[in-house]
């Protein structure tokens, strides 16, 4: 079993990362300190997972919300679907939360754990790749608001990340392509070696070679868990992780959640973001080139036919990152060397969108 | 003007005091550092402060929820129309809110502050009593659900609290009656000379005189901010503001929220607490006279025709202060004394109730 910790002071949790310890005696059972579990999952999860789930965390009190799947059901009612759960079972503060699925079942039980009695006990066992390497790891919750992807939400750490990498067995490929997104993030944002192996390893990863993906999901972990550790609450560092996501969460929004997994736009938007690198005179053309070649080759799409530039440019200006009124965008000096601005020619934002967004190519 | 600062490192804020500042140029612009603000407000409270603080507030962009008034409003479902109209106008992490009212309108705002975007800036202006000796102070924000008061929301410091004491001026005296319930409250909790202070006052409390409630908000928001400054998550000596909380809580869950004010509720729930406290044994029964005597002299009941025991002791069982499955309950062994315990008879419990609640009295 491989052990990572995110250093938070009081707040610190640890990411356990192997392969069958969801159904390991005692692990999981001693990460989990309350004796009411409420455990929240998804139609396709749930039939896999839930029953070792439940062995494992016996004789706690299991009550389980299972939510239709997909980024569509990321919403406010379905918080508040949570909550009337929780209220009617009668659980307490020393309740615990536990999220069995990948991003939107962790970002929506998160924040009903945050906002229960004003936060109660969360933890995280992802059944994704995407969920597994990012978004299990750094307390980020919430859920989306037609207008914008995220907007409502708190910071609520768990109090542990348990990711079974053998879940990822029975991960369609089209979401093993999309955590893939992620992974190809953090190579870009301060990691050419990983980038590289990426690119070394690309075809491995897709046949879902075990000792591949823990590699990545390993990786990628430890470089989450020390932004996060060094930079909670995004106040600046943090800021970077959201590279390529200003335009895939305008993507998303745009096609009201229906359309694209999240690692599906984040991958296109890694594209974008290094296009306008380079159209900003960042980032060179052949480095633009092998970020939207890992891309393609990872399965994901680069161009967006359903969305137009207009469009695009209207959801990216509700996103969190607009402050003083101007959209702030991760861009690229390099692979490797990410950094943010709101200090960009808007002709290139408008070059770029017009060259990944809308009918024609 | 009185100033008071509420100690939290980074999250220290002050609270400013004084009759007319909502008015006075400079006052409420220092403290509001945002360009776009959300004012929540209410339909009492709007017609009469709304005006005036637009004025002090400009040139910022100001952009108004109006809310039904009262304690059944206090919902998930408000908060949702409140962040509905945040996404609609398209305000940046960079925003405040600022919540115009009492602790209702407080509350919801302060959730709905938490939760956008992860977390805005946040200012109170609270214009009741009960607000500006206790609501608007201490970070604690949320809404009701159905199953029990305040079960869903988070802590959120505000940046400031503006208690402008010329607004209760136009206070119904329903609502002034409601908020000397709090008052009593901390007499009860630490300050024997406040309770003594507030025997000897009440009439002139009664009668508004600007000079008593003055008193009163200064030396209340003294005892909270210093709690509130030791123990700001309730790890402990905090869960003593819930002296007749748990009582109270049960009685507007009972009654749908519909029935009571808020601090009419504590009212009667601070006279239960010190029954049970003389019950048990900790309280004399003279001490338990003087805490009937001065509640029922502020115009509050201590008894509760429309619900009985059985009900009460139900909805006491999903408060928050649950644990365990026991109901902890604040006690007194004294004025000024409080503590908290979940040792206690049942049958002293069932005593308290029976005494205090139901048809027969």
């Amino acid at each position: 079993m491989h052990t990572l910790n995110v250093e938070l002071g009081t707040r610190s949790y640890p990411i356990l990362i192997d392969a069958g310890i969801l159904g390991r005696p005692g692990v999981l059972d001693a990460q989990v300190a309350a004796r009411d579990v409420l455990v929240v999952s998804n139609t396709t999860v749930a039939p896999l997972y839930l029953p070792a789930l439940s062995v494992a965390l016996r004789p706690r009190r299991l009550v389980a919300v299972i939510l239709p799947d997909g980024e569509a059901h990321k919403t406010l009612a379905n918080v508040a679907r949570v909550l009337d759960v929780l209220v009617a079972n009668r659980f307490g503060r020393d309740c615990a939360v536990l999220a069995l699925g990948g991003g939107v079942v962790g970002d929506l039980a998160g924040f009903a754990a945050a906002s229960y009695q004003r936060g109660v006990m969360f933890v995280q066992v992802p059944t994704t790749l995407l969920a597994q390497v990012d978004s299990a790891v750094g307390g980020k919750t919430g859920v989306n608001h037609p207008g914008g992807k995220n907007l409502i939400g708190a910071f609520h750490q768990p109090a542990a990340v348990v990711s079974d990498t053998h879940t990822l067995t029975t991960l369609p490929a089209r979401e093993l392509r999309a955590g893939l997104a992620e992974v190809i993030k953090y190579g870009l944002i301060c990691d050419a070696a990983l980038f590289a192996w990426l690119e070394a390893h690309l075809d491995a990863l897709l046949a879902g070679e075990p000792a591949a993906l823990a590699h990545v999901i390993r990786r990628s972990c430890e470089i989450k868990a020390a932004i996060v550790g060094r930079d909670e609450r995004e106040q600046g560092e943090r800021a970077l992780l959201n590279l390529g996501h200003t335009f895939g969460h305008a993507l998303e929004a745009a096609t009201a959640y229906q359309e694209w997994l999240h690692g599906e736009a984040v991958g296109a938007g890694l594209a974008m973001a290094a296009a306008m690198s380079h159209a900003c005179g960042y980032l060179s053309a052949a480095d633009a080139a092998r970020v939207r070649q890992l891309v393609e080759r990872a399965g994901l799409v680069t161009h967006v036919a359903s969305v137009g530039p207009a469009a695009m440019l209207e959801h990216m200006r509700i996103d969190k990152k607009v402050q003083g009124g101007r959209v702030r965008l991760v861009l690229l000096r390099g692979v490797g060397s990410a950094f943010m601005t709101d200090d960009y020619p808007q002709a290139a934002l408008q070059e770029t969108l017009a060259a990944h967004c809308g009918g024609a190519r």
